[in-house]
């Protein structure tokens, strides 16, 4: 078995993270765009992928691997353009193949086109299904073939770029947030519901859009604003245009992004990912207030709200727990990772700091348990007294169907248990989940609707019946 | 610079082999398949994949390399089933892209197919834009994309499949030796000219297809017949069954697989390769004689025709140049390349058996004339006294449309010269061409018809003017 | 250029973290050796190693690369046996050979022996040339070399395995927290002044010695306690032996393991590492108090004291400056290493933090002082009001003669600046370092003599001239 | 299972190739050592390396694989210098270590040296033992470093270098042929028996010494002499001096460097290697005529005697058998191996040129059989009437002790079989050997005396009883 324990085992994976970037001042794209992607690397760590376009070809380079393993600066030379887009991709296991990595780049009538495309379409098969019965082909298992191929079939309509776009959107139904590159221009969409971010940076005169301000800080650049939900944004040599979808709907941006997938130092709709969730931490402390001694992150996923949490308690902050800085792709043997040796080798229980302690344990949500258990486990075993177990978000109980990788329902362990099964399950002598109110209080500012179906099942587009997402992904490669 | 030295520089290169087997005796067939691609290897060195359908799905392994550099034993256990096809492709530079290797897999309507190609159609251009035109998008530059594409257009209406394929076979002009693999069918075809070889055998109860025999000979299968140009070959559950296309055109099989591609232990049309070879040099011995103490061939091409000049002239044979056996990919210097190391550490002049001597020196054909003039250039300075070029095939003047992949005409040196300008160029003391009536007289047992267009300029199928095949070949990759 | 960003450029490298196991229960020695060697990475991360033996025969694999890098499940399973130690090694970049990677394995006349090194002997050269002066070969430019010849001298007479490492000892100058390995015995050892840390542990009835106890609990053993100063500790079947040096000298651990190198998870002499950098920050605060609004740590060096200057301070805690997860290996341009890029892509300043705050900014040492000012640089740029720097340790001024790679002289900002100077160079509004005095009172508990010669010259060991080091190590590897 | 296809599995294997060159014209001396190894890829398949003195230091790589896998021309570039030596390996699969690729390098008292070593010696574990009961380490288990151990200690006595390496030839028993590099000369030695060839050459003013001719040919040098036996060679800025060790002894070259071993385009001691092989055949042919329709030799070692034999018989020769050119290093499944696939992937039986034919087939040697075997039994399938096997050496009974891998005793068929016996075994009808007279008949131009131990068991040196061989070579790697 093989664990990239960069990610606590369990967690929800984002499937991705864009960037892109039109360029007007000869900046080197690619270099660009390796460190924007490096930025968002916690958005994907499966593959990597850059496609760049001069005018005359797009040429490409992705494979399997973080972005540092898939690149050097041999590659990045080679690369050379005024337009680019980049991807990184988590996947589930069954499709993590080569041929899956993104940009998808294809020929088709009028030129090529590049597409780069963090979400989920839950009319996928069915728009599969239309197109193969026009006899269409697929040599992939992404969503991102099925785009490509609606474009294609728009853009040879006589109709501007903007206008097929639209139309496009009009069928798709998911999340999406999309970098479409042709050989002269960036396009980025976000889906009406808005469920994916994507923004807007200058550098220079040259624009950008990435998924994360992380990515616009990395490089430098400016940020200018959000890409709207429903909005396309197209940058070619005329500069910046923008049309709005006419679909109205309700906005509906994952609340996850939030919680965990973001990094902290992210803003989105104007709020800095870090301070909603040291709100949730401060929420939860009201909510669920508790006698201790200490308040305790998981790192990194935790911290935010422990300090939150202690900031409104007044119960000192410590780092009970101690992470290993280098935790890439590494094996476990199967009898050992029945114990906690995967825990143990990623995370140390700070024996000075907790021993005796009553611990408030602050995590940012619990999905499986299993890792939480192990973490409590040690945690018990360096001596804590007590521990009280603080989520930063409501009992996960609902998968998502809008570009996260959960595992099924039956592995969600709030999706059966009741809380206080919960907590005898993992250990804890409390637990306390964030209210589904008080987590909306956190993201209130950005004046944003908020997708919160892995709470309360509430899915903003039905939604096709659990199972059916597999369907297409059976072309499987050695 | 780096050279794959196991293929004389400037030689023409055949552009893929193909193998399947539709299995029927719990036979290990990517193992078969991977034997059948090592013996068939000669028929290109790009790229090399075995695509296993094991009923319900299709799954592939394909990359960059020599078949025993993409494969591994533990890559060939993943690959189980019970249908295979494998490729080996050779290409020009500018298309050499991992995403180009071959087979190719698709999903359409109604489940997967792999196609196998080798040869090239004249009108996949036309065929691409006729496609694009509604819509459809290319991912790579080959042919089979177009293929595809079409079969699965056929493939989705509600009639046979084998009428599908004879509705394929009327559109498609040009060479092709195709296999076509669908989660329960094997299929192969030659177009009506049967420009290119292949053949049926059988293992067990189980049937194999083939470009050459040799890969027949090497897994121990027995042969059982060449398929027949325009003929379609079903293997499915229910055994072998053929199609012979209405399409009537004279067979124009390309007599250069006789003259340099083909292995000399395959058996073509009933007809060994390596005794047509060696007609040719005895026909050859014929027509232009001379008076020598030596007949040396160029390793290992011209060996054939040298023995068939000796035993016709009674001029003894002898191995007046020695081939380095280890000669994989290198690289040679810029400044190197000027000079004739590339040759020198390929071949080497048998001083004791050379000095002094007259020698007829037997190659099997001349495209640019820059080897065979460092060749007679390492002769000589070896103390060669005379040296008689000949050659056992007419001047190579034409490019070639089906399959090959030759220079430019501006560097095919007969192109623009003439033999006594060539002979100059070459710095031999005489030189002759075999005749194309020679040529013939050595293939004539086979019955078949012959395409010579590439000495001759007579092109069976309308071919596109110089220059435009290279048009949908601009997306690269770096 | 490739950086490992793992790593904030520009700090000193620990030379080596070491692992050993002499086990009596059947464990795999191997995959333990790779979890404890997974623990100790941040004490090396150019090359890694294990050898194991059999009783009969040392085996061993290593490589250049990090732990996860050079191992695979594979590897591990082939190296089996009873006995395993393990190496993980930064070093200069002149020396970064694949033949200098540790373990050393050599066979003399009695067998086989293996040997890893955690430190630097300063007579390294002179026994050197004593032994090349007797006709000895090197064929690394390692220390250990020169230790497992030695060893092999001492060996070769007829007394006791234990009396010769004994004699060994006297003759080393310098570091060692050395491990060596023969077919049936484990010896560890520690120089008389204790320089680099070494523990002992129990897993089950099997023993191990480890460079940190962070290794001891990543594999779930039992802390039984620490190596001594000049204390030689020999596992073998009939248990554990300890023999003390009769070498009498003052104890003078490596102060910087509790600044910098050790992870704070560790405890070192009963001292929690972590403990000890939260009292640097808290002397810091009564040291050099500022009025401000938060109190910042660089991630993860300065994390610890930050905590322990608000704990002190009562300012907030909080963080203000983000760390990338994801920072392996990368390159950065030669024009973009000039600009601040290399800090962008590693943190980002925390915007809603810090905006129009008076910060302190805490960090462990300044070595050169770049680092520093490129984060200061983006702390000013996110809009901090005020900067006041504060570091948990004295002013790095000299070099290291004991195991740890630092710049040189030249390099070292402290070196030929006043405080003042580098506050002006760094661009912070005030600038404070703990007291050498305020340093030795945070690990004042441990009863134990440390070495403080990067602050104040004050080697415990005579010292060769600096330049001297390199002499032996021109021996380079393409 | 994983064979190197490219030489015929049973066959014995020569330990080594080496090359060196003393550049006084500005050459790339890694380039032209790079295409001398090249030329030398027969000699040894295991392992490459090249080591480069600057003036001022010694600089190398090495690894497992062919030259053209251990090397690229941006390694080479980094190799820059003015003497160079190079090394190819085969070995024994239990020390076929990456520790073991030579040239070796090490530091010494007085600077570095390097040693590319070809043959074996007989003392080489009496020289280990008695440099281990003075404390020598040994690192590897290969001749080169206890030739490496004694060359230090002689070099530290004041005395001429050239003095220091007759001492040393006068303590080495066995088979030598030597390059050392040292800071600032390149030394040639061949042990007073002359078992292995190395030959002086020039390059414009530049010295060359090389294995065999056909890598002077390759670079395009020109050949001057053979070393002599006992002779060494001394090159530097001074130019060439030759020494002679007083030991006389008689030579006894290894007559199957003529067998089999080297080039058939290589010249020793004035007689080419090619010329040998036809004389064998030819004499072959006198000793055990048979009537018979077509000669065949087996390919490529038994081509030049199969000519012979044609030339003296007056008996056609013919290709009866084909060779595929691309076999690189493959697998053969375990079950496959048994059968006769090993043969058949590699060989092919021409049927159009044997069928009903009797056959006289050719090869060199026979050692074990297997493989014989199988090609005697894919020629009767394909039709062969007769197959009279002749051999162009005595049987193959003993093993060697100078430099050559062969099967133990109980492995060579000859050693416990009657030619009777042998004859049914490999199913031919009738089998004869060259005669020990013969043999040597065919060398005895060259005037030197022969080791023919592997027919008579005369071994010029006492050689120690088999088994001992294997001895130090436990430290394996994994």
């Amino acid at each position: 078995m093989c664990y990239d324990l960069g990610v606590i085992e369990g967690k929800p994976h984002d499937e991705c993270g864009v960037f892109g970037i039109f360029d007007v001042n000869n900046y080197d794209v690619s270099s660009i765009t390796y460190y924007g992607l490096y930025a968002l690397q916690h958005r994907g760590q499966e593959s990597a992928g850059i496609a760049v376009s001069n005018g005359g070809a797009i040429i490409y380079h992705k494979d399997m691997g973080l972005v540092n393993e898939v690149f050097n600066s041999h590659m990045l030379e080679h690369l050379k353009g005024s337009i680019a887009i980049g991807h990184v991709r988590y996947s589930t296991t069954g499709a993590s193949l080569r041929e899956n990595a993104q940009p998808m780049v294809a020929r088709y009538m009028k030129g090529q086109l590049a597409i780069a495309h963090n979400g989920n379409l839950v009319n996928a098969g069915e728009l599969r299904t239309e197109l193969e019965k026009q006899g269409t082909l697929f040599q992939t298992s992404i969503d991102s073939e099925v785009i490509a191929n609606m474009l294609a079939r728009e853009f040879i309509l006589d109709r501007p770029i903007e206008k097929s776009i639209e139309e496009l959107s009009n069928k798709l139904k998911g999340s999406y947030a999309l970098l479409v590159m042709t050989n002269d221009k960036l396009i980025g969409m976000r889906d009406p519901h808005g469920f994916r971010p994507l923004s807007i940076a200058k550098l220079g005169d040259s624009y950008i859009l990435a998924s994360e301000t992380c990515a616009i800080d990395a490089i430098g650049a400016e940020f200018v604003r959000d890409v709207q939900p429903g909005e396309i944004v197209v940058l070619d040599k005329e500069g910046i245009t923008s049309i709005q979808i006419s679909v109205k709907v309700n906005q509906s941006m994952c609340v996850f992004e939030y919680i965990y997938f973001a990094r902290p130092d992210s803003i989105m709709n104007g709020l800095s990912v870090y301070e909603s969730r040291k709100m949730a931490g401060r929420t939860l402390a009201m909510e669920s207030p508790v006698d201790a001694d200490l308040v305790v992150g998981v790192p990194d996923s935790g911290l935010s709200a422990a300090i939150g949490y202690s900031e409104q308690s007044g119960i000192p902050f410590d780092q009970g727990l101690m992470k290993n800085r280098y935790t890439g792709r590494t094996f476990i043997q199967p009898e050992q990772a029945k114990r906690e040796i995967g825990v143990r080798i990623k995370l140390n229980a700070m024996k000075s700091v907790i021993e005796g302690k009553k611990i408030i344990l602050v995590e940012d949500s619990i999905v499986r348990g299993t890792t939480i258990r192990w973490i409590i486990n040690i945690l018990k075993q360096a001596g804590a007294k007590e521990i009280h177990m603080r989520v930063g978000s409501p009992p996960y109980k609902y998968p998502c169907h809008f570009g996260i990788d959960v595992p099924s329902s039956k592995q969600l362990v709030a999706s059966t248990k009741e809380v206080e099964e919960i907590r005898e399950i993992i250990g804890s002598d409390s637990l306390a989940y964030l209210s589904k109110e008080g987590l909306l209080e956190t993201v209130k500012q950005t004046g944003c609707g908020f997708c919160t179906a892995c709470f309360d099942k509430c899915y903003p587009v039905e939604v096709p019946e659990e199972g059916d997402k597999m369907k297409f992904e059976k072309c499987a490669r050695c």
